[in-house]
């Protein structure tokens, strides 16, 4: 089955201790759709500016992904430019220039309405919500949000996560939404608002899932080279959710596995900068990897 | 098969954000003998002083570890004070006082010498040393070590190290021991320094280990209910080092197998202050939490 993904297609710049890249393509939408194309049919609600040219939108449709649902507006495409630490684990941001993204209003193509999942990428709740109501009547949705949004606009938030199925935020964010540091507690309390499951990114350490009824914890992948990690939380969702959707196993099995799918891609990702070390992936280097984190977690009975 | 083990034995003040503890029983080779004494027989290297009573020998016997190796002293047991941050992930030390501490020269009975597994806990590499040239044939020799010793004592610790098959610490301290930051490439330099095995402890995130042709993750349980991480550390390596004792089995399975069960045993000690989590366990409830270990890690093939 197909994704409908809303959120941002943006130009990055990225200085990290390994390099650096300067208006790359970036956003979350973009990572999401070119991770979840891997698995199934991808549709993107965003916009850009008319500095977007068809070397960027190649990037898209070379995975198959539709892009009539990227609305091309006048002026600059959202830029963003940040800076890691030299252990990769905090980063600042240089600068942040909205353009079109300011008075972005998402409006769904005709064809995309009944797409049966939903991701809602970082962007406002309100967004989230308007997309929401355009679509006609979604099997599966899943949302991602900030800190930005939780501390100012929370009721917005409250009242979008009554309709999502899958919170996917990261650690420090599942705790500023719960007002809970165990993370245990935090996810409970976080179900209350609507989802009922609720995965919390973790970085280098990898993903916990609190899911009905069980929690699922995939580490992440000890990795040799490392170069970027910009967009590695929005991969994850992308393969994660393509995953999902390509199996339709909504089973705490099908959740787990679409989980390990995720962080296979999300660890592609980090390797290199922008989209590169996800546009070009084959079929058997994602199985391979898979089977990678099967090495890396099994282990036989007591 | 039976484990020597050569560590403190002290009395600690401990203050977390759930709780305080004045002169409680710990000590890294107390935790270690406890939790291995869950699978095989364990004999404890210490020393103590005349404030070591009846009712602190008994939590070791009371779990039939051997502790005829225990040099009585005159003069007060080493003490150590520390207070945790509100979450947990920092402590300052309050106090150290190493009293009858200072002038440990380790002597194994005779009864101890034939010992086939051995574990040298968090002490000076020299004492280290000297423990292991006491022991006639080791079969297994693990040791843990700390940033003290990495940055006084590295010579010494290098000597030792050439003689240990598993090294046992945390991720800083292997950054810190290999100078790499990426534990990947810090696991590989440590190896050239003579252990097999690198098993590295991350705290709440659990345990990376680099295995001969291999890497296994075990990833924290996660907790509701926390209370004190001291020993927590010691704790894995008893459960590790006592499984691994009992089973014989040095394989990558075997190995992994242990690793779970040193993982069993830490989240009970985090859950009490002093040993109060790892002393009155049921064989039951061990092999439960094994279970939620793998319940927490297991998928599907893809």
């Amino acid at each position: 089955m197909s994704i409908v993904v809303v959120g941002s297609v943006a130009f990055d710049t990225v200085i990290t201790p390994y390099g650096r890249v300067d208006d790359a393509l970036g956003g979350a939408a973009t990572y999401f759709a070119v991770a979840a194309s891997y698995f199934c049919p991808v549709q993107v609600v965003a916009v850009v500016g008319d500095d977007f040219g068809a070397e960027h939108e190649s990037v898209l449709s070379e995975r198959g992904v539709d892009t009539r649902g990227i609305e091309r507006a006048a002026g600059p495409t959202f830029r963003w430019g940040g800076e890691y630490s030299w252990n990769l684990n905090e980063r600042q941001t240089l600068f942040t220039e909205l353009n079109v993204f300011e008075s972005f209003a998402p409006q769904l193509p005709t064809q995309y309405r009944a797409t049966p999942y939903v991701f809602l990428a970082n962007i406002a709740p309100q967004l989230q919500q308007s997309v929401l109501e355009q679509v006609e009547s979604p099997k599966l949705v899943a949302l991602d949000t900030m800190n930005y949004w939780i501390e100012g606009s929370l009721e917005e938030l409250k009242a979008t996560l009554r309709h999502v199925d899958i919170l996917i935020i990261n650690d420090e964010e599942a705790r500023e939404l719960a007002g809970a540091y165990n993370l245990v507690e935090a996810a409970e309390t976080i179900r209350q608002l609507g989802p009922d499951n609720v995965i919390i990114k973790r970085g280098e350490h990898g993903a916990t899932a609190f899911l009905t009824g069980n929690v699922f914890t995939v580490p992440g992948l000890p990795l040799r080279q490392l170069a970027d990690p910009t967009g590695a939380g929005d991969t994850f969702a992308g393969g994660f959710m393509g995953h999902l959707a390509s199996t339709g196993d909504h089973t705490t099995e099908g959740l787990r596995r679409a989980i390990v799918a995720g962080s296979v891609l999300a660890s592609f990702c980090v390797e290199s900068f922008s989209l590169d070390g996800i546009r070009g992936l084959c079929v058997d280097e994602i199985a391979a990897r898979y089977r990678d984190f099967q090495t890396l977690t099994r282990f036989d009975d007591i």
